[in-house]
């Protein structure tokens, strides 16, 4: 039988969601708790792979297991056997053809940024931070040349491992919230740490370091060498994955809500 | 020279305000950071004394120092020596009779609750949960008795300090924002667990344990022994304390806020 689930994590004490040799990956954890209740071992496939540090309001999991249990043991019982900053949120029986990954249609990433002159202490790891005003409006016209089908190899990372550099970039929303600013992007896929770095580049112009046409030639140019440096794992949540309504999945979004002080 | 200054902390790896022997108090962190740039031992006195696993987004602080430093070494020096849980929001020399504790007129306190069937993983050690849906008019009602100048034993700790159980409690204000409940409190000051014990009262209440009147019987017994259970410190966050302008602080109120969807 083939279940998927919505999983909730801080990142912080991860070395992201990937399985790892020492065991502190999300999904270590994750198949750890699993496998308490499935009795037998249990492999995961998740929405997206996030980095170190990075967090999720919903990350999209399936697996597969024999064991026959009621749904809120996947939920109660896995989630009394995961660590405090990991959760369950939902589990449901899906067709035997769905794929957490496959599957999805489009990710959804906020990057949360502190625009303040002292760092974040009670967000520390929770919020990037940019010690100057960022200009809302500037970074807005630059991120739109971003939108589209382009190759995005200028804002992937060196050790990306995806076959293809082209990604179609839905949108991208900046909002300016008290002394934080807020990015909200949605995409077929992204490449490693593309958010990361379109957001430095994206501060870049914010903070009048560029004009906001820079960020256009910088794409056009696919040169990563170029851009600006990659921001800080601390602010990015993956915020869901979207799939087609036929796989009758509960709610695969779950928008950024954080006490902000 | 005497200076003010206002601090954000997280209180989850802390034992609490106050310096402890064992030197894990945000009071030591802090003291050892401004011993830095004074160059000499510095002594503090806060606002409020928060207990462990509280935060703080506002807390205020003054101290005497013979060092002659511009502000901003009170702030940028002071936070290169901080943890990063730990930050000097602003500081400012002061009269040399303010005095962070006696002239706080009014504290401000946040209690921030999950309230979902699944354990709060992304605001592990930031929120309080309740596991059953709250009734935030029967909490809202329950809470009008407690308004005002009252003997509080009923909601203090057994350890309490304080030589008067009497307080004056000016606000609580109790807001539902998505699947978070906001508990926000005035008072003069706050008994030790005050918050913690009048959260748990009220959620009782939410719950349907309870009749909004049950509050105020408590309230009049005086016997905490009747009382709910003390709520986490999770979700506990003093947001600030009021002081007469002719002390001309910078703003030493900060509130949480949620930001939605």
């Amino acid at each position: 039988m083939r279940i998927a689930l919505g999983l909730e994590y801080s990142g912080t004490a991860f070395t992201g969601w990937q399985s790892q040799p020492g065991g502190r990956g999300v999904q270590d954890a994750l198949e750890h708790a699993l496998a308490v209740i499935a009795d037998a071992q249990v492999g995961t496939i998740a929405a997206g792979r996030t980095d170190a540090g990075v967090h999720a309001t919903m990350q999209v999991v399936h697996f597969d297991v024999g064991a026959l249990r009621p749904d809120t043991a996947w939920v109660r019982g896995v989630n009394s056997n995961l660590p405090s900053d990991v959760a369950v949120l939902w589990a449901r029986p899906v067709a035997g053809d769905f794929h957490a990954r496959y599957a999805a249609v489009f990710r959804h990433y906020t990057y949360l940024l502190s625009s303040r002159a002292v760092r974040p202490a009670l967000l520390a790891g929770r919020a990037g931070w940019y010690h100057r005003a960022l200009d809302v409006a500037l970074m807005t016209e630059a991120a739109g040349a971003l939108v589209g089908t382009h190759d995005f190899s200028a804002f992937r990372a060196a050790g990306c491992q995806a076959k293809s550099p082209t990604r179609t970039l839905s949108t991208v929303s900046i909002a300016m919230m008290g002394e934080h600013i807020r990015f909200d992007f949605c995409a077929n896929a992204f490449l490693q740490h593309m958010i990361r770095n379109i957001v430095g580049a994206l501060v870049y112009v914010g903070a009048g370091k560029h004009s906001p046409a820079w960020v256009g030639e910088l794409l056009a140019g696919r040169d990563r060498a170029r851009a600006a440096p990659t921001f800080a794992p601390d602010g990015l949540y993956l915020t869901g994955a979207e799939y087609d309504a036929k796989w009758q999945l509960p709610p695969t979004l779950r928008p950024v809500v954080l006490p902000l002080g």
